[in-house]
């Protein structure tokens, strides 16, 4: 929204300058797109949004976006006439998995006295793609207190250039309250990210409550921070709800020395190693493999995505290798460390499959040497080399290098004077930079927010606004590339997330104008689902 | 506060590990203190706050920890003993200035059945660090929902290393709200900073009214980003509450572009550059400095300190040399460019003087050759060597370099993995590092948070926790170096802030129980003056 004064003449110490606007502010910035000179204006207590099919997930977005294109109140009563945003859905499926269109189109114009607004998609996450690119048609005029769409008239033909564009969270190294997580859902929607990669537990805790073994969360941090099922799913319906697919990650062999709180004699062990964070499963044990697939089995019924992460990265050698009993099992089995890996994987792909689920892991037991089958997903922490590797061999990748959130210098040896402006590594930071063949087997990215020292008191400002310059680098055409006219969609797109309560900051020097929510909903999802809610999108999935 | 999980054994990524604790967890670290191993328990609803002497500030302060001391409500009545923390100050003075003593003395011990608790201080300033070094001996038990002082009994007897702690903000590139800058005096407060360094006007924006002078803040962002003269003194108020010294910043001849929205034609005209952030003042024209002195004879007497600050930074000669009016005066009054700018510099000088104020400027004028008088003070943001030229000239320094919170890399040449752990430079900075002789007239130093990529949105987590490190350093003694200890009470610090509703985020992997308080006071300050109090206060310091 143009609810916001820009100022251009001031860039000190920011490295790249905002260009004047010259038309609508949308982020991320659509394929195409035309606009006009004219303006509509907006009469709050007479504006419709009408669907053409019937779906509780398409009238949950619509009573939400009802709220959120007028995010400063009514504004005061105006004779504008009364205006219907028409949306036109093709299939009226409830269904949200990877590859799930989220085209739309977008037509604002006047025919004669009469606006015409029209969204049209194939899905109804298409719609709510486009919802949320019509709120940043708006504009707020503090003076009057009215509302208008300028630069009519307008027509957006949009769609994603990447199928999954995550944000991984880490809430083994810090609890993070459901209501915040939902928070977090909500910016991920708001900018068009699609994907909520939870990364549920590690070395430090296991938060997550399992059906079948209650005694697991005596891993958690405490009796206050765990999930339950019924907040779990919750979690995922409200994803759901947002068009976010929720993917867990259970991470196994390492980083899992939670899972022994509860199970003791399940961990490898290794002798000198105190850094308990990456201490491994031992694979020599039908035990952990018995306790995997049980936790995976409840977890599977939660996470109805068909996609789960297991995790598998850095898993320590020597850990294995040091382990008297684990040694011996290798000898027995005449395994070197790597064909150990192999078969500890190939367990967890038995069970994977034995749960029609489709595995996620890094790319560190690809890298290490183990065949992993061309169904997997390789989520690529290394570098481009790696990724080019992953997708020679016909894997599917997802690519996370370069976008590291946690880190001082993400992006290594490029630095800049301010710590925000990292956002630009982020943005310079293509899929495809380095990756010249099998192209098409790059379906996506994540943004990491690693948890070491963040959870919900900080999330938002360690994420966002740095986290838009990702988002749009997945949504939108590779050569949108210009960081000057990035900076003039990104800062005011910060101030609209802002209103609602997403704790973004500016990028230059400016003036955000806020509403009066926005510390209400600052920790706080802002459209809560009731019970009933929950298990009907629960049921819409099956 | 101890009511906070420790996690020792999970250090991953984290370049220092905490120590195990062996006592209380006091920060900033006491200069000296003795504890041992008893318990007392407390009964909130049998538990005073008695001082002897009567004094509204004071009073104020016993009111707020007895909420603090408390954060999670009564807890469960329990039989414990009554229990009275008995404040004795020498003095019932009011009066807040530099070298004001902080000196305080706690004693926590039982005598037979009885609690005996006593803080000693010599001013009510000093009683306030006590009262919160006090909060901080209070663990509460999540389990029992009760409080209880642990380590008892404690011996404590401390002071600040330096007299000028403070905090640099900049509501010149984005407009803070009032009630969030009092949300900032609490956060210093907590961590015994005493100045809050309120660097209100820039080049881009000056947002504070003025009696003689209301259309000046034609130049701020707009009519909502404009601090009336009421909320400025409520601000100072709310400083002098928490016994935190409000010190302006009102940047003159640079960072000043901002004056000429309503004043045109006082500016230098600095052909070729755009980047108007930096542009000055003419020092040719006499309107300039009436201006200035009107300005600040406004704001003297809202800004009771006796210090004030008028910048003097940044100058660009090359603006001044190339002004071809500026260029023919100088040449008429046989300056070079340094002669000019003493001329502007004596002219300040002149104008506080008048308003019996002590000069604060940066360092910029003594490095570009200006002769300073020595009642003044410098602030040095260059290096040791400039601060140690400044103290040899026999002129007092704070120092600030090394403390630039908005940097991606503050110290040059320290880098970590993770960026929260920059902490480790700020800690390591010592202001006398570097700085060997006429040690003494460095009285402090201030963390430094520019505004250009900061707002209320992000401010507490672009200075929490990081920010802790600082106030340590400037008010534990020089030889309190260890980085692990400082850990192991730094991340629950943070944590006990946060109870608060400072968003100040965690240092490792474990937990922080928080308050359902801590998003209510998240972007407000908890503890509100009346309109009678900020003017009782006002008049208490005459």
């Amino acid at each position: 929204m143009l609810y916001y004064t820009l100022v251009f003449l001031f860039i000190s110490l920011v490295s790249c300058q905002p260009t004047p606007i010259s038309g609508p502010l949308i982020t991320p910035l659509p394929q195409t797109y035309t606009f006009g000179s004219g303006v509509i204006r907006l009469n709050t207590g007479f504006f419709d949004i009408a669907a053409n099919i019937e779906s509780d997930l398409l009238n949950n977005a619509i009573l939400r976006y009802q709220k959120l294109f007028f995010p400063f109140g009514v504004g005061y009563p105006t004779n504008n006439p009364i205006a219907t945003l028409n949306i036109k859905v093709s299939s009226d499926s409830e269904i949200l998995q990877l590859y799930v269109s989220e085209n739309y189109t977008i037509s604002v114009e006047m025919v004669g006295q009469s606006p015409q607004l029209e969204i049209i998609a194939d899905t109804i996450f298409g719609a709510m793609r486009a919802l949320e690119t019509f709120s940043q048609l708006i504009s707020y005029d503090a003076q009057s207190q009215s509302y208008s769409i300028p630069f009519v008239p307008i027509y957006i033909d949009d769609f994603p250039r990447f199928p999954w564009r995550g944000l991984q969270i880490d809430t083994g190294r810090h609890f993070i309250p459901t209501s915040f997580l939902m928070h977090i859902i909500e910016s991920c929607a708001y900018s068009k990210l699609n994907t909520l990669h939870w990364h549920v537990s590690d070395g430090e805790s296991f938060p997550a409550e399992s059906k079948s073994l209650p005694n697991i969360t005596l891993g958690a941090f405490g009796p206050l921070a765990i999930y339950t099922i019924a907040d779990m799913e919750e979690i995922v319906a409200y994803g759901l709800s947002w068009g976010v697919r929720v993917l867990p990650e259970f991470d196994v062999p390492a980083h899992s020395f939670s899972w022994s709180t509860a199970f003791p004699g399940i961990m490898a062990n290794c002798p000198g190693d105190s850094d308990l964070d990456g201490w491994p499963l031992s694979p020599a044990l039908p035990e952990a493999y018995d306790l995997i697939s049980k936790i995976y089995t409840d977890m599977s019924e939660i996470f109805i995505d068909k996609y789960f992460h297991s995790g598998g990265d850095e898993l320590p050698y020597a850990c294995w290798d040091n382990d008297p009993v684990i040694a011996n099992w290798m000898t027995q089995n005449n395994f070197s460390t790597t064909q150990a890996e192999q078969y500890f994987e190939d367990q967890i792909t038995n069970i994977l499959d034995g749960l029609q689920k489709t595995k996620v892991i890094w790319h560190d037991p690809f890298a290490n040497g183990c065949e992993v089958r061309k169904d997997t997903v390789l989520q690529v922490w290394d570098n481009a080399q790696m990724a080019q590797q992953v997708v020679n061999a016909g894997i599917r990748a997802i690519v996370s290098y370069d976008w590291y959130l946690d880190m001082q210098i993400p992006v290594p040896g490029h630095t800049h004077y301010e710590y925000e402006d990292t956002w630009l590594d982020f943005y310079a930071a293509d899929p495809l930079m380095g990756v010249t063949t099998n192209t098409e087997l790059v379906i996506g990215g994540e943004s990491c927010m690693w948890g070491e020292q963040v959870d919900h008191r900080n999330f938002d400002v360690r994420v966002w606004p740095r986290t838009i310059a990702i988002a749009e680098r997945l949504w939108s055409n590779e050569n949108v590339t210009d960081t000057n006219k990035a900076l003039t969609r990104f800062d005011p797109f910060s101030c609209h997330i802002s209103n609602r309560g997403i704790n973004s900051g500016p990028l230059y020097p400016d003036y955000c104008l806020l509403t009066s929510d926005f510390s209400q909903y600052s920790h706080q999802p802002r459209f809560k689902l009731t019970k009933e809610q929950i298990k009907n999108i629960y049921n819409s999935q099956k």
